[in-house]
């Protein structure tokens, strides 16, 4: 098939060689914004004198029933043409001949492409975006079903005070709401045509660069032809934000699936989710979850291959930088099927009360509200710390409970305790004894949770 | 010296483990942040009731003494020391007593640690944004002061076409200006009050939050205590902006050590720029430029030492967390440290515009300007790209110049040919017959710099 | 179509889940070596009793004609199918039903997989290995052949001194050598059989382990059923013994990259291995060479994907596992892909000799030779590091070569100098000057070039 | 101070540029090495007539001299330094003057760097795998000492099948047993002396590598310069060995911070392992396994710096390299430390018994032996793992334990059931009934765990 250049050449290029070069596999999901931008940018030659009316017409019919084509599957594309955009120029140039051959005047293929795969991340991301914003009220219904229930919050894996379920939930809502706000404004920087700068210096061809902008739905255009055909920060800039959201996902699935172990039982999760195992007759495994956990890896991966193919690399196009898209493809693809994952499995998750009150049945969870009673009576902090460790130690050292201990026991250690002190242990009690903003304060809580259900309605 | 904890324990942590465990050497740059956090949180108990006005005057002298003697470096900083809150602790204690006892109420290092964190990114990232001006200043300088000189622009390593080398500059300067957006937006998200936290559920300890968030010079406040404890996207982000920054830095350093061989010859660098070969007499290396070109390498390892680090953590906090201030802090120093010796190069490069005459005598930096001759003459693009592949094989094959053909040579390639082809090749003539807004066109990127001037000045 | 699973089940699978932990897509490359130790697992059951002759006979036949049929590319599979290996069984069972039933008696997916990536790995590493041996070769013909061209030695991209090109092409197959020993220590220790551990204990089925090691060519079996599931090391090394091998491959496109631009001009690659440019007719650009040095940032960050995968994964079999291929296949495919084209593109170079000897008249590249004269007089090296570098500073100053300078001008920088200084300014005597072993020196780089011939032949 | 060149210079280098370019403050690290080295280049220079016996004996006096007051702390070392190197030959010229000044006759920093960074390397590396050795033991303690505990296995983290935790430490052992043969295999690889090569192509001075190389312990000679100085393969390929040693470290971690948690209670580690919490007086937190786990993103984070570092580089040194140091000297000194503390945790970890007691009352431990029972009975297996999935749903939803069903409610779903089934929901018939060679039948693992006392004792 036809080549987008040839005649300075003696011989063919080896075929080894034109499939080593060729991007075919993987920009052939361009196909539908090239197609976009080609008849615009024939629109633009048409103003510029270079390309008459009728030829115009010629060219936007043939790449509209191509487009058509594409949507119906009905192209073959083979394996042996270097790109999609060489696929199109070639469709157009069967049917039309030389007026087809008017189609690349005024822009090279490293503008081109730059137009198509900004038009791709400005659509993929808007996507991306309004799936996690599906994400955080499927979160939102759940916390906002359960809102008083109270699960031992963990430092160091380890049980550390009391908190509300949906406190534990909105901490992840706040994080997402931190990723849709990265991606915007990385959406808002992608968003400038990269038009008009033919292979790195510009054209002689008169452009109106306005124009296309308008008719593609770019906001800006670029102001340096140079920047424009080299410029992949926004590839770098989509992959971090993605590596953050899939940092998310990993800490989000890492709770879940030891909240589902058998030890901690914190939550069942619907078996529709679940997958078994081939020797084990018994397992549902939340193999999904284990899957989104994993998949952060490939993200970050794809973040680590466009930031050291891009090192070093002079101004200004350099052939390396078509592996991009083999980085960002499938990231922005695995990105949307991870969330729909995610929605489909809050619908799906349940929490197992019965099991959680034995949890919440560990004094642990309640001697920092020991502490803070102290200091409340007028101890400094860090003596009450230091004596409520002690008792703490004298507990275990006598296999007793701290609730079993009597007043006058306590009161060897400090005179500051009273019989107030027993009712600490208490899940309600100790959330209710919060009271920074910031904290699992049911009212603090509940109020939150109003807000983020007319923010995400 | 003293921990901040021990009560519950029996036995001495064993030395291995506290050392292992041991933040002190990396974490003193918080000193600072730290002690100016201490005072407001003094303040803050006070107006709970939890510390007396005059409690409040001594714990603020103190910590001011503190803070003057690291500021004169008249602290010694043992290595045994957990970490700088703990020694800031003791220090305290040490002069103080049952006083200083009182100030860890209501807080817990993971929230503490957070605040100092949140406080020296923002006075950092602010010094590198204004360095990042400084080096934008530099390089226009350099784009006005040398505003119509023209290089090759270069595509895959190979001639291109002519291009004005201060239009080459400006590409520089957009990548580093869509730095200063992306670095201003980390800021802006992570400019938030952790406080009020404290372990992870917040805290009974009544502490006026709008109070501190003012006095620290915050201007958002957390609304979730898991969340502000765990979260370390900013670090995320941070490094990530970094490394972005750390890749234009390296394509730049690419193009000056090309720039600079004696092959390309396109520039001088000050010798005071430059060092020098234990063993050959002669030379005179750019070292800082490939040191600014491996330095991306760190930043690029830090990003993902940060990512891996949260991959899979659950909430809230964990020891691994600590390791964060591992891969901020030498990066931060690295962006600085490298942007001084940017701003400082920039006024030492000189263009060796004899030898840049040499190279534009290269008759395929014209060639491309020739098929857009044909093109206006009514040639299709994909034609006249043909004919003159053609033309220039047949001058490669015959040894001779495209400007020594005959016209009637040419006319054999295509009668279209003229006269005028033969003044195309020209630098000056190849730049100023560039049209598009964002071409190498002298006029356009004049007024682009005029417009750079006005926005850093 | 039918799962390995399904029993324990209400529910079906949601659709999404089934797609989203499906690896079909990158699996099914598995299908001949999941069929070759399924052959073999059908024939160790029947050594333990547990299957008849008659079944065993069965069994193989329809896993040969399904084998066939793949090679004959005869197989449509579903996209809806969990994997390749349940792909497999399900053919098995429609063609033989309760026979069928029996062969997973005894293993797990878990192990079974293992089998597969394992014996994918050993055929395929030797490949790959195969071929770095034929790149060797073809580097090592061109050496041959220009024994005693010499080019210039650069450190810091600028002048160091005369190198024979014969010795710069023998650094690279001493990197290529070391990658040959790194990856063949790395198939030897993948080759472990891990059957017999089923899901993660070992299994009551009495499999004859020897027995299944010598019909797959595995020379060790494991000793540890955790793991022998859980192990991917072998996919961390083998990615990092790729991507070292990618590293020389980046270094070795960047230096090829450099010499054939217009500056260097130091060889010609032929225009069989170049592509063109869309929009500029006079290109022949290196792509290929710089796709090769691009694809490094791919196989870096397969190595991370792994790494970062495996991190923090508790024993024995997590479903994060699965998406190792994802990682391996693709880079394994790359390294193929990539030594095909260097292969031929050594066949296809050229030196410029009259270009190279251009650059060899620069004296920069003698100066180093002229201290070593000095020393050999008697002078300290320092000392005569100092002298020449001051030589050196008066010829540029002067605008002179240093072989223009009388003997009486020297003599005023050292009494040592005498007439021969000025046959020093000669490549040849540059080389042949040199008497360490692992020199540049004409008579030792041929000696190295016979053995390396006799070693590749 | 002194610099190593200077005599070409008009101008002094830049304050801040000598200071960006220096790598004192991290090379230092290197003064006994490049002492050692120095004394037998000294040695080699006398026998090639550069240096007489008298000037020989000065040098090798003072640098002894020197290297004591290193050892003895007694040196001081300004920042302003270019390396250490030059502080080491200043400190030589200032005691001696002339004589110091022919020392550096024959070599280059290039390949005097690469000389010290080879002895550190293989010295620091014995020093690694000397640790691993340790602490193999030190499980092996363990696992022979609690040879026949048994404990739930997991996959997927959910309930598998029993296994024996002697079994689940040897498991680790093998993976560190790979460490060692990979680390040992990078030794045996960087074990190359590079002197002779100069700055990149050899030197006139007749220095013999033989002598050098046995003096220094090498085993090997680089038979090319310009590989010799180019060369940092070894690097990345012990921070690749590293990378997977501590991602065996995460893994390992991961295990025993979920063993240690409240939920799964399987291990107590001795209180001296653990560091308390700021404000809940009850936390003994397992900080080191996390600051472990976490460590693990360290080096990865180095391993791929420099790689990165090394993409793209041309032949031969470029100053990049000289970053490499501080990716490869703190990861080692990681790896050093973590072994440290993980030999002593060893030494502390206890098994909670009873309450892994209770973890194995979970019947679905016992399920997939259920499984192989029916199979032994003549039932093919896919149909046995059918059978036994709709008994267990039956239990789930009855609210009933597999064994509180009677014979004939089993009989029901499949007649080959019988009395011995109710036999198989016990720890030790499980781990008995397996046979293979690598599972945890305990006469195997015992066996094994005879064979590693041998080899490790």
């Amino acid at each position: 098939m036809g080549k987008m250049w040839g005649g300075v050449f003696n011989k063919n290029v080896e075929d080894s060689v034109l499939q080593y070069t060729s991007s075919i596999n993987i920009d052939k999901l361009l196909a539908k914004f090239d197609i976009e931008y080609s008849i615009v940018h024939a629109m633009a030659l048409e103003k510029a004198g270079l390309v008459s009316k009728q030829e115009l017409n010629d060219i936007v019919r043939i790449l509209k029933e191509l487009s058509k084509n594409f949507e119906e599957n009905n192209i073959k594309i083979s394996e042996d043409i270097e790109d999609i955009h060489t696929f199109i120029e070639n469709y157009l140039i069967e049917k039309l001949k030389n007026t087809a051959y008017k189609l690349h005047a005024g822009r090279s293929r490293n503008d081109q492409i730059m137009v198509s795969v900004r038009l791709y991340c400005k659509q993929d991301l808007e996507l991306i975006i309004d799936k996690i914003n599906k994400m955080i009220k499927a979160i939102l219904k759940i916390a906002d079903a359960n809102k008083n229930i109270i699960i031992p919050a963990y430092t160091h894996l380890q049980h550390a005070q009391p908190v509300l379920f949906s406190h534990y939930l909105i901490a992840y809502i706040n994080m997402f709401k931190r990723d849709i706000e990265r991606l915007s404004e990385a959406v808002n920087r992608l968003d400038v045509l990269p038009a008009g700068s033919a292979a790195c210096t510009g054209t002689s061809v008169n452009l109106d660069l306005d124009f296309i902008a308008k008719k593609l739905g770019f906001s800006k255009i670029s102001d340096n032809s140079l920047d424009a055909v080299s410029d992949r920060d926004f590839i770098a800039e989509i992959l971090s934000g993605l590596s953050i959201l899939f940092m998310h996902f990993s800490r989000l699935a890492e709770d879940l699936i030891l909240w589902y172990s058998q030890e901690f039982n914190i939550i069942s999760i619907d078996e529709s989710f679940c997958t078994g195992s081939s020797i084990m007759p018994h397992k549902k495994n939340p193999d999904a979850l284990e899957l989104i956990r994993g998949n952060s890896s490939k993200i970050y991966g794809n973040l680590f291959s466009i930031l050291t193919l891009l090192k070093g690399l002079p101004l200004s196009y350099n052939r390396d930088l078509q592996l991009d898209k083999e980085f960002l493809f499938p990231s922005i693809n695995t990105a949307v099927g991870t969330l729909d994952i995610l929605i489909f499995l809050f619908d799906k998750v349940k929490i197992n009360t019965e099991s959680v009150d034995k949890l919440l049945k560990d004094e642990k969870l309640y001697i920092t509200d020991v502490a803070e009673f102290l200091v409340y009576k007028g101890m400094p902090f860090r003596e009450a710390h230091e004596v409520i460790g002690k008792v703490y130690k004298h507990c275990v050292e006598n296999k007793m409970k701290f609730s079993d201990m009597s007043l006058s026991e306590l009161k060897k250690f400090s005179g500051l305790f009273d019989d107030k002190v027993f009712s600490l242990f208490n899940p309600n009690k100790s959330v209710n004894s919060k009271v920074t903003l910031n904290s699992t304060n049911p009212d603090i809580v509940s109020r939150k949770i109003s807000e983020l259900l007319k923010e995400f309605k």
